[in-house]
Order: C-alpha cells, then structure tokens, then sequence
C-alpha cells in the first residue's frame, strides 16, 4: 500500500515521540512491502516561532493533501500565563480539526495487564475495565462565538449543537457498540444545558436504528465519579467537546497509562492520529519521554488503512517492551530505558 | 444562640438524612441551651408535584428570611430523560442559589483514616490528602442565556464571567488559603475559552493581595488527572460554576467518602448547608442511605455561626460513629445499621 502521511512533531516532547512512531512504520513498510511517505510539517509553538502562525497555510494544504495526519503534541507553558497572547498554539490544532472537519474524537482505554500495578486505582476496580470514548471536537465551547468587552472585564464563550453535529458522531459510536459489549453511556449535563437536552433528544432518535444496543444516560458529575468507582460498567462513552476533553483525560490516568494511550480523529476524508498525552515540556529533550502512545497511534493508523495485521505486530511489539520492562522511567521510576531505546525494541521487533 | 433555619428536604433520600442532621442539632441545642427553629419547606420534584413550581414564592421568602438554609437533596430521574420537560427540579437549586447570591460553594475533601480502604485509590495515593474546592456558584453556563431554535434543531448555552464575579470568589479562596498550606491551584481551559483567560488575568491580580499564598494553574482536563494521580499536592483549589460541578464529585470519590462529605454555599448575607451527595432516588425510604454527609453538613452550620465548640462534638459524635462501624452499608456491606441507626448514634454520643 502506498501512504501519504503528514507529520506535525509539534512541540514539546512530540517530536522525539513522534520519531519513534516512524522508526515503527519505517520497520512495517520495509518487512510488509508497502510504501509509506513522511512529510513534515509546522503546527503548534514550533509554527509560531518561524513563521508567526500556528497552523500554517502550507501545512493545512499538505493535510488536507495526504491520506492521514501523524501529530506529536501541542502546547508551550510561555503562552497559558499569558491571558492577552493574541496566537496560540492551541489555535493551530483547533483550527486543524475544524479544517479537516474532524468531528470524532476516539480514545479506546484499556489498561495493560502488566501494567496494573501502576495505576493509582486498585487493581479489582481497574483489572478488565475496557471502553471507547467518543468525543464530539468540531463543536461545543471550542468553537462557539467568544467575546471579551473592551474594558477586559466581561467573558463569554458560547456552546452551541446542531442536531446534525450530534446525528452524525452517534452513528459512529453506535456502530463501534455494536461491535463491542452492546452498551453506549451519552454523558451530558441535560439537568442544566439546553445543548445537553438537545444530544440526549438526538441521540434517542439514533438510537432507534441500532434496537441492540444499550443506551443509558450519565449526568457528566456523576460520569466523572462513575469513572473511577467502577470503570467496568463503560463501553461506549459518547459526549460533546468539552466533557469528553475532561473525562477522557481522567478516564487515561485510571489505567495507568497515559503515556500509553493513543486517539485517532476521524472526519468525513480526514483522519489524525496522536497520543493522548500534551506535550510535557519539562521532559523535552530528555530522552525519558514515553514513546509508546505515538507508535500505537501509528498502529491505529495502520488499522485504519485495513493493514490489521501490520497493526497487530506494532500492538504485539509493544506488549513485548512492556513485558521485558523496556519502558521509560514513568513506568518503571529505574529504567534505564529512554525514549529512542524503547523505540529501538519496538522497530527491531517488527 | 437564637437561629432560625430553613429546612428544604427535597426529593429521595433527602428527606430522611435531612431528618438525621435536625436530630443532631436538636441534641446540640438541647446540651449547649441554643434555640433553633426550623422551618421545612419545599423545593424540587416534591415541589413541582404539590406546587407546580420548583421553588414556590413561599420557599424563597423563607430562605431569605432566615439565618440559614439545610438542603437535603433534589432531583428525580422522571425529569432527567425527557428533554421536553419545561420544569425542572434543578430549576429551583439554581434559582435558589441565584436569588440567595450564594457565590461560592465550598468543598472540604479529606478521607476518614478508618474509611481509607473504601476509597477506590491506593492508601498511598489518597492518605494525607486535604484540600478544599472552591467552586463559583451563580455564574457561567449555569445561568447564561440559553436557546433552542424553533424546529428543535439547535441549541445553545452561554457561559459569561465578569470581573466582579470572580474578584469576590477569588478573595475568599486566598484567604482561605492563607489560613491553610498557603497554595492555590486555579483551574480552567484558558488555552481554549475566553472565560478562563479572564479569570486567569483576574485571579492574577487578586494574588497580589496575598504574596503567602503560591498561585498556580492547571488546565482542566490535567486536573482531572492530577485529582487521581496525586490529590496530595492540592491545598485550595479555585474554579468556574460547570468544572467546579465536576472536579468536586470526582474528588469526592478518591476520598472513598461520597456520602461523607458536606458544603456550605455562601453568598454576601446567605448561606446553604447540604450534602455534597445526590437525591440518589433508588435509595429512598429504604433507612440505606449515609446520612453522615448531611449531619456534618449541620456541623458545617454550627462553625459558620460560630459555635465552634458544638461543631466539634458533632465531628468527634460521627468519627465515633465510623469507628465503632455504626455505619450504612455504603461503608460496610454487611452493616446491620440504617440511616435511623447512625443518626441516633450521633445525636446519642452529643
Ligand atoms: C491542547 C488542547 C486544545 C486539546 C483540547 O482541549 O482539545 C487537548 O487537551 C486535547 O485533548 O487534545
Ligand atoms: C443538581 C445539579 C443542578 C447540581 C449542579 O450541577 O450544580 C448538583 O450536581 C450540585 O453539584 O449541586
């Protein structure tokens, strides 16, 4: 197969993980005979410094150009002090999204079994927990109307939800249920948001096209609780933009493994592939970031293109690391296993 | 001490825990020669279904009126699933907290030493863990305007900040602050809305009020994480109405103590004491459900008044409580003691 693939390395640690990411397809394309193409581009803090804008004209073109997107990370602590920056990283990433009109966002949780110990819940809450979050990103608070007064005193950010938006992010997480357990939890706020009353009407209408799926409901309070007293009871979360940017987040820590977890962006042409993870700044340059969230989002990425089987190897490749503990300090606090040397096992396996 | 105090039980358990915080401060009054006079009335569902409104004339003027107002708790499930619903029994908590001009709700997150295994964390992670949740209560997209266009298609939420707003908050978190670790953790998503960068630039100012007082950030899908990653590093944690909602239920389950844990809603001449728990409607009228976090949220109501002393004995009647294991099954699953049970307990130690 002959891929083309943009790469945005981002900031912070993103570009040393990222380069693991491609040693992995390098190792695939080579054993399996396909041909993939890395182009690199700017996005994020990296883009601001060179060329004053976060999400450059040339990169956007290359990405709506290629047939997936490989990001690293986003973020630079020198702009979140700072409430009158005019550009911020940020703003490449949400500007990417909306571009690409990449409107689900999918975070699969899982914690590894050799891994259990590291969560900081107990290991009979955690063991066996397996769910799919399916996170609305093209709507919401993100991208509503903001406005600050000219006396700098009065904020506001509009959330709003067309039936559309909603319609079309439900079929996928029903669809991705009825592949599962059979079980879909819409969070939402419906006892307090007029948006939140208008996913739930939609998604009830939904979910009369999938009779086998479960469908019950979660005030995103109580979700937030239900999180960690009893992970197990999730198979499919679906909720809008913000909610899911907060429970998701939560829902990777559970597992122990946030330096684990990757999350593909799906839209209609479009798909990006990333780590959950931020960019972690203060480990920037240290080869101690964990490198494994990349390459599964590029074992994601290969799932995505049919290759299930080249994925398998990256997933079996990984366990493999985990297994003879070479992982990076987070995981084990006296590895003395950086970044590149887990990626090294990981490529050398494939 | 003369003290008049508004008694909302409200819908499920409400009702019953409720009762067993009268009885406790009916022993403190009796012991310490207080006189309080409680005054019940309604709100919620059991007012929407006796009234038609969930906050009658009647309720407000009595709240208003009065030193102090008890909450039991209010919801009920029959509203949550029908988005048509024009009213709501949230409606009148809301509309409560706004005429009372209860600005801030306040959280205390602390696990009981004899309770630490029930927590769903590690004994490591949660033992030592003290903070307190600052959450800004009649703000944001709370009471902002909401829309829902005419085919029901679209809808919106507003979340507005002003200056004014987050200035009288934020003092009483520093000095709360102050009188603790002296650390305060602000947290929003101002690398996204207009209303965190706000309350970032403001919170900033009001700091140099406070120079003992360490201020620092966290986004809020990191805090999220942080809670469960490492609650010990928190002391005074600041936030807007909707991430407030949601960080101070996830933090009350880290503790293991859900229905342990009260607040206090203060405004500049009100406020409310209630469980931080909910109406929790299949509980009700079975004598299962804690009544601890209501009679500490009386506790709560005795310090504010002052009466340190009395406050005491309550804490110490309920620490007593949990150690001798009169406790609901909440706590230990094979308990033979009900609500009735440990309220009698309690008001029997006073
Ligand atoms: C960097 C930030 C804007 C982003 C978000 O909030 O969506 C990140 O937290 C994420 O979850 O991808
Ligand atoms: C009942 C509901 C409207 C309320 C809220 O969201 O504020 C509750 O969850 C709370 O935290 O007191």
């Amino acid at each position: 197969m002959n891929l083309k693939i943009a790469v945005l390395p981002g900031d912070g640690i993103g570009p040393e993980v990222l380069l693991q990411a491609k040693k992995a397809l390098y190792a695939i394309a080579e054993v399996y005979n396909h041909e993939f193409v890395f182009e690199d581009a700017l996005m994020g803090a990296v883009a601001i410094d060179k060329t004053g804008n976060p999400l450059p004209e040339q990169t956007l073109n290359l990405c709506l150009n290629t047939d997936a997107v490989l990001l690293g990370a986003i973020g630079d602590p020198k702009y979140d002090n700072n409430p009158n920056a005019k550009v911020r990283p940020e703003q490449g990433l949400l500007k990417l999204r909306k571009e690409l009109g990449l409107f689900a966002n999918i975070r699969p949780i899982k914690p590894y079994k050799a891994l259990i110990e590291a969560s900081p819940l107990k290991r009979e809450i955690i063991e066996g927990a397996d769910f799919t979050i399916f996170r609305e990103l093209t709507g919401g608070a993100y991208f509503g109307e903001k406005t600050l007064n000219e006396a700098g005193t009065h904020a506001s950010d509009l959330c709003e939800y067309s039936e559309e938006e909603i319609t079309r992010i439900a079929h996928l997480a029903f669809k991705a249920a009825q592949k599962r357990r059979k079980k879909l939890t819409m969070v939402d706020k419906a006892n307090v948001l007029e948006t939140s009353r208008l996913w739930r009407k939609v998604v009830q209408k939904v979910s009369e096209s999938y009779p086998d799926v479960k469908l019950d409901f979660l005030f995103v309070d109580n979700a937030a609780m239900q999180l960690i007293l009893n992970p197990k009871q999730f198979d499919v979360i679906l909720t809008e933009n913000l909610f899911g940017d907060i429970l998701s987040d939560e829902a990777s820590v559970i597992t122990g493994s946030i330096g684990l977890l990757p999350s593909v962006s799906l839209g209609e042409k479009n798909a990006l592939f990333e780590p959950i993870h931020g960019s972690y700044p203060q480990a920037k340059g240290k080869n101690i970031a964990n490198p494994i969230a990349s390459i599964l989002a590029a074992a994601l990425l290969l799932e995505h293109f049919g290759l299930t089987k080249e994925a398998n190897v990256v997933y079996k490749a990984v366990e493999k690391a985990i297994e003879y503990k070479v992982v990076t300090v987070d995981l084990k606090p006296d590895s003395k296993f950086g970044t590149n040397e887990v990626g090294e096992f990981v490529s050398n396996f494939i």
